[in-house]
């Protein structure tokens, strides 16, 4: 038999999840109600509204997909694309490759553009596939990538895409709620997030939001989504509409969660949010610095929430790592795929982004070069 | 500005979610660690192992899906079916009829066993199709249907399907852990559940299974699946095998809360369990029968703990169902598809299946009777 849950009460200053604030895990704690219970649906409506202020949009066909951030990928590409659709995918890391992977599953034409790990996406790249490929239903890109921490400029694309008579899907799973995101402002057509990054929620959830020009190609398409639980046409009438429809069990415990963290993110006003990582993290930076370590992305696309950074020169990042985790209960991730056992990942992200984190970390390396290194 | 969380303090007896034990939502409160910590690959582990025990299997493929019910029965398609494959569907009430649905969406041929809503699938419906389709690569059956409350025999079944050569697939949404199931005795090779009824977890997850024959089915697909989110052979290496690799990120505290509610699973025993929800249920039976309610599901095939009911005569459903929702802070579920207007579902689920849950609702019930009626 198992014994009770006995977790160690770590610090958690990975890509995610970020710490979740009391009042969060409080939220969650309440007993359930059904989901059908009109307080429930009036819990989905102050949820649907809070993520249409928090990604700044008015779009109708804002709610929260009941699965992961990638399941909000795949619910914006398997919905958006049929087969033979041509689409371009920006790739720049980790999720950008997850995103073409997607898009072949439905049978898409994938057209990529490829650019170093660390560097982002320049409307000049954008250019030439528009040449090759004139007439793109979708382009997709991830503003910020985590598995390299580089922060991806969109207005300029979102233009070029939209001349193009396209429509443009942005991956905002590091950035929302952490750094600036103008959904109607930047004219993003289909986007989706995750609850366990700069929101502090517990991860499992994907708020997401679609445009009237993405809805519309939802609606004239030819062919059934390939996904029935990720369907819109069925999920949307769950979420609203005139008669509000059963499609599958919302996961109630952690929309109440989500709730909480959206409450908190208001309270504090978004761009007081964007302005507390950016102010730690010019702290963070200039103490990491000092001890010697070096960003991977260039100062000007640098992500202030996510900071990715090579350690100085001679010391194991794992046997780091690990002293971090087990002395200091201190979590900061590994490299992702190229990137493996090469940079950290520290993550500063909604709870975790406290002047006092980045002094618990930055201490403990000091520590550790003193005694153990 | 929106409010702190208020919900009502309901006693749940609809065909879920139901009543969470307070060791569930107190685990499920638990501050997060991050979903790559060893702390948490040995949660995911007594996961896996508490899974197999509950569904009383040695499959080694056994984990949890990160989204609802409905994704696990999603995630047994497409990963099973290819286009061009011949299924065999069985349907009595809503959810054989989304796994046709989903089949068709995999691009297999849907060979539909339809029978009455409220009835089972008998053998001889089974050696029909077979002698239309001799081959099928599956056949796929509700254990549980959640919309009539039918409970459908599986072990001759099985027999069939076998020897024609294809495999077993089952929904066992609501009859896991509260019904006999048993997983290799019966020759299930795929399963599905969710963990918001007899298991008394919040919604959100679904536990699934995996027979060594369905493995061998999943190695030799010819097509790459369909879904990358659901895809096996990529989950299967987050969940264990030899080196685990990240694929998405798992919900920490839901499967906090899986975790506590198998443990208590496992400290009442299975058979214990079982019996609970027979016992409760005679009870419930012989005081709604006293009442004037009928059962639609004829005795032998009736689900002990989902308990499909017509009210007495000259009752509008939707009023007392408000009245029980509003003054008594109870509630039942109503009918779906067909029955909707027509029948209670009266669940008796995990903590909600008690002797005192069946006093209070027959009581309110009673109470009605003599004051509002």
């Amino acid at each position: 038999m198992y014994s009770e849950l006995n977790t160690s009460n770590r610090i958690l200053m990975g890509p995610g999840p970020s710490d979740a604030h009391p009042r969060v895990l409080k939220a969650m704690s309440t007993p359930l109600i059904g989901h059908l219970d009109p307080q429930f649906v009036t819990i989905m409506d102050e949820v649907k509204t809070m993520v249409q202020d928090t990604f700044i949009t008015k779009n109708h066909l804002s709610f929260v997909v009941s699965a992961p951030g990638s399941a909000g990928m795949e619910t914006c590409l398997v919905n958006l694309l049929e087969p033979g659709d041509d689409v371009i995918i920006c790739i720049n890391g980790v999720f950008g490759g997850r995103m073409a992977d997607i898009a072949e599953r439905c049978g898409a034409i994938v057209h990529k553009v490829e650019v170093a790990w660390g560097t982002v996406i320049s409307p000049e790249d954008i250019r030439k596939v528009l040449d090759k490929c004139p007439k793109p239903k979708l382009l997709a890109l991830v503003h910020a990538e985590t598995s390299t921490g580089a922060l991806q400029p969109i207005k300029e694309i979102s233009d070029l895409i939209h001349n193009a008579g396209g429509l443009l899907m942005v991956d905002a799973v590091t950035s929302y709620c952490g750094v600036e995101l103008r959904v109607d402002d930047w004219g993003i057509d289909a986007i989706y997030t995750g609850t366990q990054k700069c929101l502090s929620a517990p991860p499992g959830l994907s708020p997401v939001s679609f445009s009237d020009r993405a809805v519309k190609v939802l609606e004239n398409r030819k062919t059934k989504v390939q996904s029935w639980f990720l369907d819109l046409s069925l999920v949307k009438n769950y979420w609203g509409g005139e008669k509000r429809a059963y499609h599958h069990t919302a996961p109630v415990s952690s929309i109440y969660a989500l709730r909480e963290s959206l409450r908190i993110v208001l309270e504090e006003g978004l761009e007081n949010r964007w302005k507390r990582h950016q102010r730690v993290h010019e702290v963070l930076k200039t103490k990491l610095e000092k001890l010697g370590f070096r960003y991977l992305v260039e100062e000007q696309y640098r992500l202030p929430n996510l900071n990715s950074v090579f350690l100085p020169d001679g010391n194991d990042e794992n046997v780091i790592r690990s002293i971090l985790l087990n002395d200091y209960n201190i979590e900061v991730g590994g490299g992702l795929g190229a990137f493996s056992g090469k940079i950290w990942r520290i993550g500063i992200m909604g709870e975790s982004c406290t002047f006092n984190h980045v002094n618990m970390l930055i201490s403990a390396l000091e520590d550790m070069k003193e005694f153990n290194a």
